[in-house]
């Protein structure tokens, strides 16, 4: 399975926390995978200054120069225009140039999806790229007992149509499988009822394509499904999958600082979270965004993996983790035979 | 201010647990309420064999005669046709006939929207009716540290425009003063970016004419405010605000889950949890939607508490409780009031 290595271009000055963190994070990947490599794309000699204080194998690590990065508080495009050999659009370049297998970065979300999508093609018969989110449920799904599930699309498409989110299950379905090797992914469409005539008419419409075959669709979810995990892939369109990703990220953070409060409050308190550490390392993980890699974007010819904003070292290691195993496990090839067995999307592909 | 008692007309049939559960409620508040009369609508026989049982006070209890109830999984409006003398049409008409003051039911919801709608007037200005759900959060507010924010329409609006979701603020910011006690509740738009151009076109439309004054108006908040409490009123269309109102209640079961497993696995994790409690108690103060007492259906001229289906005695007290505080406080008068001050309605309502 691991025969050539694969090669996987990171953003080195995306993120909250900039370089240090993206190099870090690939240092730590370099000295664990033998074989992946990366290709770090950024300011050179800030990238190196970073290497020379951490343990790495400069055998799985290569340093290619770009200039200047996106803010995270740039208007993408805009900043795109005025940093044509930014991070973010080489990274984008050298993978189109085959340079390397998949795009990893931290930065500026809007900014990563058009670099992606000027420099990369949309697949046939997808016809909008998604933005898709693995978030944690207390259900246990896979050979792993996996407790993850997908969720798209996360982006802005405020108006998905019924083809658009007949497009984003198969494209769950797909990556849910190479990264869950969940043989036949459930997936679901997310309505206010789960009766076949609940929702938005986009929503009853393709419901009625999903249900002709092609994928293994369970029908509608409601919200109270998505923190029990009762399916794989939760599809909605975007508008309606921002609100809710935020709000599961919400919880993490209300969860949490409940948690610290009660440990500093008294000693009592401190011993029992510490009796209890199995219990709260269940909440913690359920909540937990980092060991989960980022975001992938769907729908193009090329693996884009976004890491969250806030990544720290660990986050950006599993990000690039997770983007080697959808080229070991040819994501976009899987996505293709899935739009080929879906009519609904074919049509369009003609 | 409690003068004249206040009459409270509860759909005594209604809900999963049927008579027994919302008579137990009515007598426990005949117990502690010296000022609230409940007008309990059901089957005579079966409801006083409940009083049998428990203690009361007969003083502050009428039972009014009904024949048959909507069965909770009936299709509502050909069951209020088969069932013209129900339990909830006649509370409703009680209501409407001055006999009570407001109508409590954990029966059908869409049963109580339509008897409700049947007897009652829709408020001048008003375009549709919202139900609202009372839900707990981080934060703390008002004279009594109040968790609890609101959020509407959480009913089966699918299509709210821009007016409509005015509708909602101007209603949610008169419930929230009532009950919470808030002087100006902080309302805001429910979208997936906090710029006042984030969202769909309905929701930038209401962006605007909130921004023109009338109420505590303080813009978007995104899918992360919600558990953090940040605001006291969110308004959103009901197809959003089922889905997020029904991941909360699937968050608190979730959580509700992992401890009650976590106490049973082990000696050292009950004891855990029981040095624990006050931690615990706040998790559970945060997801019990039993003692925060139902959703109002706002926008009629008489108040209406639909509480929750899955309803115990507890929390049948505590919706005909709060039923009584939105009289007492004039609810109604307060929607009105809102109306008058926000020209977007008023136009409407010449």
């Amino acid at each position: 399975m691991a025969d050539t290595p694969i090669t996987i271009a990171l953003d080195a000055m995306g993120g909250d926390h900039g370089v240090s963190v993206a190099m870090r994070g690939a240092a730590r990947l370099s000295c664990e995978e033998s074989d992946v490599r990366t290709l770090c794309v950024g300011d050179v000699e800030a990238m190196q200054a970073v290497l020379d204080e951490v343990p790495h194998d400069p055998s799985r690590l290569v340093l290619a120069p770009a200039r200047g990065a996106v803010p995270m508080d740039a208007k993408p495009s805009a900043a795109l225009g005025q940093l044509p050999d930014c991070s973010i659009l080489t990274a984008c370049r050298l993978v189109s140039d085959g340079a390397a297998d998949a795009v990893v970065s931290a930065g500026h979300t809007g900014a990563t999806v058009l670099a992606a999508a000027r420099h990369f093609s949309r697949l046939p018969g997808i016809r909008r790229a998604a933005l898709a989110s693995v978030y944690p449920t207390a259900g246990a799904r896979g050979p792993h007992d996996d407790p993850f599930a997908l969720m798209l699309d996360v982006g802005a498409t405020l108006d998905a149509s019924a083809e658009d989110l007949v497009g984003f299950a198969v494209m769950g379905s797909a990556y849910s499988s190479v990264i869950s090797e969940v043989a036949r992914p459930r997936v679901a469409l997310l309505s206010n009822g789960t009766e076949a005539n609940k929702g938005t008419p986009e929503i009853v419409a393709a419901h009625r394509l999903l249900s002709a075959g092609g994928l293994e669709f369970v029908g509608n979810v409601e919200g109270l499904d998505i923190p029990k995990g009762t399916v794989d892939v939760v599809v909605c369109g975007g508008f309606l999958g921002n609100v809710v990703l935020k709000m599961l990220e919400g919880m993490g953070d209300v969860l949490r600082t409940l948690t610290e409060e009660a440990s500093s409050r008294s000693l009592q308190w401190r011993l029992a979270l510490s009796m209890l550490e199995g219990g709260l390392s269940e909440i913690d993980r359920l909540t937990d965004w980092e060991a989960y890699g980022g975001a992938p974007l769907l729908g193009l010819d090329h693996p884009v993996i976004k890491a969250h904003g806030r990544s720290q070292a660990r986050a950006i290691r599993n990000a690039c983790k997770v983007a080697a195993k959808t080229v070991r496990g040819d994501l976009v090839g899987r996505i293709r035979q899935g739009v080929e067995a879906m009519p609904a999307l074919t049509g369009d592909a003609a």
